[in-house]
């Protein structure tokens, strides 16, 4: 937290490249077990099948240089990955709709690993309101705007039905909340200055049942 | 199930198109729930801000045709895009490593209204082996060859740790799966064959991340 920003991190780092930032970073992680010391672009691209130049390219936006012949250095390399993705910095977030998607999210603690960490949970569901789960507070969403002045936290889970995805995405804004993680079908509209991350786990599905069936009659 | 295929539905649809069509399913649903009994696509693209003419690209590759003026019916649309997305088959599938994130998937009961039962699960964790969880069976890994017998089962949901994460796809791919669903931040390969969806919730805090601390040096 103490550490002077570099402004190299803050430059607006393309899309697909932080999505294989990740890559690189568990590839490396499992180079480190099998006990290697230094890694190069070459020798990641060779696990993982993705072009050298690709991910030199990717890791120029991270503060890092590696050796000619000797590539990077292992344990460097994890630690400035972590911190540039910002797995190491807590991000604390709120989610919204404690529906069976969003009770597993609250269930899933692993995203405290990668640096998300899920302070409280709203509902309106009397049975749910003033319960806990996995330890987490689930407040009735009236209580939102309170919980603002109380919590520090700038990131919303949207895990609502569709029909109300839009009228609590502009609570959530309008609340103060800067990120909306967005796990609905539904795509959201939001201010320009408001990040929107879509994961639409139902997406996913869809292009693999469509390829899978491609496969059946090729 | 008794459907005769439409040849139109297994054409290898673009990767995008198949992630706008969710879009435009949840869209059209709510403009059910509000008493519209016919849609165009200049209705869905002011609704979701998407170009009108790429809506309409998009319902293209669906077996649906809309009137003049008119726009497509409404319980049509619904009815055709949830089949057309692999939503109203359900499509059974083992899970791997019964670990946070994957407990997490086992209670989340949603993805059987987008046509994904996920059947039983696997782990190798004597306290899990045996029991079940949201009342699907947990067995041990060396099992699932037997398993692969007694279900009808062609996709196997990755969330083992990335260490194993390749060798548990080689395993599921020996064993006679087809599609992979990745939810590692692990970059599994696999033979041509097989579909792979990588879901990584991790690369998408990373992307949200990235531009909360890209808005807030802006």
């Amino acid at each position: 937290m103490e550490q002077p920003l570099q402004p190299k991190d803050y430059q607006k780092v393309p899309e697909p490249t932080l999505r294989r930032l990740p890559w690189y970073l568990s590839n490396v992680k499992l180079l480190k077990q099998r006990g290697e010391h230094f890694v190069s672009s070459t020798q990641i691209s060779k696990e993982i099948n993705i072009d050298a130049s690709q991910i030199a390219k990717d890791l120029s936006y991270v503060n890092i240089s590696g050796r000619t012949r000797v590539g990077y250095e292992v344990d460097t390399l994890i630690d400035v990955l972590e911190s540039f993705l910002g797995f190491t910095n807590i991000h604390k977030a709120f989610l919204f709709g404690v529906g069976s998607l969003g009770g597993a999210l609250l269930q899933d603690s692993g995203l405290k690993h990668f640096g998300l960490e899920i302070v409280a949970a709203f509902d309106i569901d009397p049975a749910l309101v003033g319960t806990t789960l996995n330890g987490i507070p689930i407040y009735h969403s009236d209580e939102f705007v309170d919980k603002m002045n109380e919590y520090d936290v700038q990131i919303g889970v949207l895990t609502v039905p569709i029909e109300i995805a839009q009228s609590v995405t502009d609570m959530m804004v309008a609340g103060g909340l800067n990120a909306v993680w967005n796990f609905t079908p539904f795509r959201i509209r939001v201010p320009e200055h408001i990040v929107v991350q879509n994961t639409s786990l139902y997406a996913h599905l869809a292009v693999m049942f469509n390829r899978l069936n491609f496969n059946k009659i090729k």
